[in-house]
């Protein structure tokens, strides 16, 4: 007998028995189960798959529905298609000629996988306005100052970094980057720092060392969705403690960490993401004060906090750090552009080497001409300049945004008013779903990230991430002006009634 | 009470009274257990933790031996150090200035993970010969086609480019590496090619996705020791199969498959690593047939095919795969560099749907810039010529690497003779332990790895890998002269005599 390799994938939402019946229906299709093969007897299958026998007569019912089985009483269950040209079965060759059958074989963790919807997809289709975050100006590339710098690394470097395999990234980055945090009041010298590839890989890189399946993890409400997704595809128990103007609300993660043990909170203070939001200076004494009570560590994805356009740059929690129980992580992703996936963490020793384990096992390390190039940004003063310049053109965007918001939005549309980072969070008016709204948008041509992306799903309902750092004032105008058209049309008559 | 949140580490090695005991220790340094905490009882401690009441009672032993901790009968027991200066406790300030206790917060899937040892120390030693394997001739580096390559990318590409974020990598790249596998035979499109950090993250992706904690896993002994750790970090269960002068044995395979439930077979048909063997026909259409028979997928690392200093290019196993059962995956790091960090990975489509959500987790994309140099390095053919050129680099240092351990090494030593890759697999005399042989060959400038890292922890024996990668015929010769040198004082006694 053929061995049926196939799992139930619980989480899945599909019944199993539809499951299995695919499953079955695929075997088929490959002739791994060719025309005429008896199939084993329900309830002997049942036991083998460990599934109910009723689960399984439901698969066979609707195989048999479908003319790819057949039953005869007395015989059992057998392989009757799928129908051939004369519906006899094709010789056997000597070469495996049939298709492998991957449904059933994937890891019980790989169902935890998952990516926001949309993000990705717009390879193709009409894109005139794309205010999906993440994304930088780029228009306002530093061309030149990368060239350079690429070109520097690439002529005096090359022999010298090309063999490089140290997870923890090349030494001249590290202490530029080092340098580069101690101007900005963070307490570290190059060994504190490990080069990543952008803040999505730190995130991986820490759950994986601090957190098992079934362990608890604070994510911020409405928070980060690299962060959701790593914690999900890690097997976490998220638990969503929400944020308002002031940042995550402390005396709801007291509640939290005084009944469940967490093994890390995740935190953007500088600039929550996606709303924008500053976290206060007593709720950040009191997250460091409850993260010390409770022993937890805080990851401090500090993406956004040099993207400042108001009144000087907003300092980072771990600057505040006595104890060495903040993680933090920064990225050029924001800064310069997010293709060049390189980012950094300074942690304490012990977590960074597990972390660095991790590191090597994951990808090895950050590529070293990218590594090579920022470093030369960093020693020249490239980066400097290049965020006084951009600090200009992401503070008209965002002006723009916020007066266009004001200008077309239907009655009743409320948003953040950061005063950095790259995007606003919108919450349109009662009755309009931002889910329903992305079809539109999308047949329009118009790009957003809707709530549940940073709410878990079915928990987004009328908010949405509207980012202004990928187009110009006029373009933010009137890509606005068609989301607001659009948001209008949405309305419920009950509403428009009233 | 303070919470305890010790995990002890079965897989550790180290007593667990002992882990206990550091921990405790560490909170009295940290000051989280201040002076004059009165301990919980060992059998309530031990019951909070799950450990026997022994090892408590051991724990706190040791540590009243050492002074940090006094007994009172009929009291408990009680923290009395480290001594302090007049040994009173120092004053409680508002801000927390305790460090932050690491230890015991680890989730347990990251104590599986590991790197060989000496494959990454050496930033700080004198290192005349390097003879470790994964690096490359640095000095016959296509220098001024690759500064071209990215050159043009960065003039061209970035506006287009740099705000990338898809897991399969850029369109160009993904069509130039078809282009140029289906020239080696192998039937693909552009989609299905994705671009990945070199070999190591298609392995890490793969085992994400197929491999549960205990599944079974097949691995060559010996063999690549990257595979090795990422299976080890997964906690998959690896089964080693033996390698000898025609690969993989596919007999041992055959029984390994009948037994076990096996997710995974992981070979290097064309250039074996760590022992350069090249797979025989027949052991290919074995490793196919069985495969199929038992619907497991197969993980081709080609790291090396391209590396062929004889007779004309090897096939991949891929070539033969009519079912789609093998994931194939290639690389620059040998080709290029390393520290370019660019491979990519051939799959059917189901597979690699999931393995992109996986890697959308760990880091998103590959560093777009190097992605498009890639491209444009392709196009023009650059990579062909720089390959054209460095065969002959490379087939004169294997030649000089064979030669010198024929003319240096002691009587009874064994090698393989490998027709490409970057290494030769040797073995000592009866004897002569390769770890052993591994602190005087530091001491003395001489970097390889010892067999353990290809075999699993004390089975590596009198082997070793020596790459003839990193140095000129030259070199090789004198490293080898001092490898000899040195294996010969290390000669047992009781040898000598005889």
């Amino acid at each position: 007998m053929l061995e049926l390799a196939f799992t139930p994938d619980r989480g899945h939402g599909e019944p199993v028995y539809r499951q299995l019946r695919d499953y079955l229906r695929d075997l088929v299709a490959a002739e791994r189960l060719p025309l005429g093969t008896k199939l084993p007897a329900t309830r002997a299958l049942a036991l083998a798959l460990g599934l109910s026998r009723n689960t399984v007569a439901q698969a066979y019912d609707e195989l048999i529905a479908d003319g790819l089985l057949a039953a005869h009483v007395g015989q059992g269950t057998f392989v009757t298609g799928p129908r051939q040209d004369g519906a006899r079965p094709r010789p056997q060759r000597d070469e495996p000629q049939r298709r492998f059958v991957w449904s059933g074989l994937f890891a019980l963790r790989a169902r935890a996988l998952t990516l926001p919807p949309g993000l990705i997809a717009g390879r193709s289709g009409r894109k005139r306005f794309d205010f999906r975050g993440g994304q930088v100006a780029r228009d306002a590339l530093p061309a030149g100052e990368i060239r350079r710098a690429f070109a520097h690394a690439l002529a005096s470097d090359l022999g010298a970094i090309a063999g490089a395999r140290d997870p923890y990234g090349l030494e001249a980055l590290r202490g530029a980057v080092a340098r580069y945090l101690v101007s900005r009041g963070i307490a570290c010298d190059a060994d504190d720092v490990a080069i990543v590839d952008g803040a999505q890989q730190a995130i991986d890189l820490v759950t994986r060392v601090l957190v098992d399946p079934g362990d608890s993890v604070v994510l911020e409400q409405p928070g980060y969705f690299g962060a959701r997704v790593a914690f999900t595809a890690a097997q976490a128990n998220v638990i969503a403690v929400d944020v308002d103007d002031e940042g995550l609300r402390t005396a709801d993660l007291a509640r939290v960490l005084r009944t469940r043990r967490v093994k890390l909170v995740y935190a953007t203070p500088a600039v929550q993401s996606p709303t924008g939001v500053v976290m206060s200076a007593a709720r950040r004494r009191e997250l460091l004060a409850l993260a010390d009570e409770h022993q937890v560590p805080i990851l401090e994805d500090d993406y956004g906090s040099e993207l400042r356009y108001e009144a000087p740059p907003i300092a980072a929690l771990k600057t505040l750090d006595r104890a060495g129980q903040v993680v933090y992580v920064g990225t050029f992703s924001k800064v310069l552009f997010p293709g060049l996936r390189v980012g950094y963490v300074v942690a304490a020793p012990p977590l960074l080497e597990k972390m660095m384990l991790a590191r090597w096992n994951a990808n090895v390390t950050t590529n070293v001409v990218a590594q090579a190039a920022l470093a030369h940004l960093l020693a020249t003063g490239g980066l400097g300049r290049h965020l006084r310049r951009v600090r200009t053109v992401y503070g008209a965007r965002l002006a723009a945004m916020l007066a266009a918001l004001a200008a077309a939005m239907p009655a009743g549309t409320e948003w953040t008013r950061p005063r950095g980072g790259h995007s606003v969070w919108v919450t349109l008016p009662p009755g309009i779903d931002s889910g329903a709204l992305l079809h539109p948008a999308w047949e329009a041509g118009l790009r957003y990230l809707p709530g549940d992306v940073f709410c878990g799903p079915g928990r987004g309902g009328r908010h949405l991430e509207l980012s202004f750092a990928n187009h110009t004032p006029a373009e933010i105008r009137a890509g606005v002006r068609l989301l607001g058209a659009l948001a209008g049309k949405q309305r419920p008559r009950s509403r428009r009634r009233t």
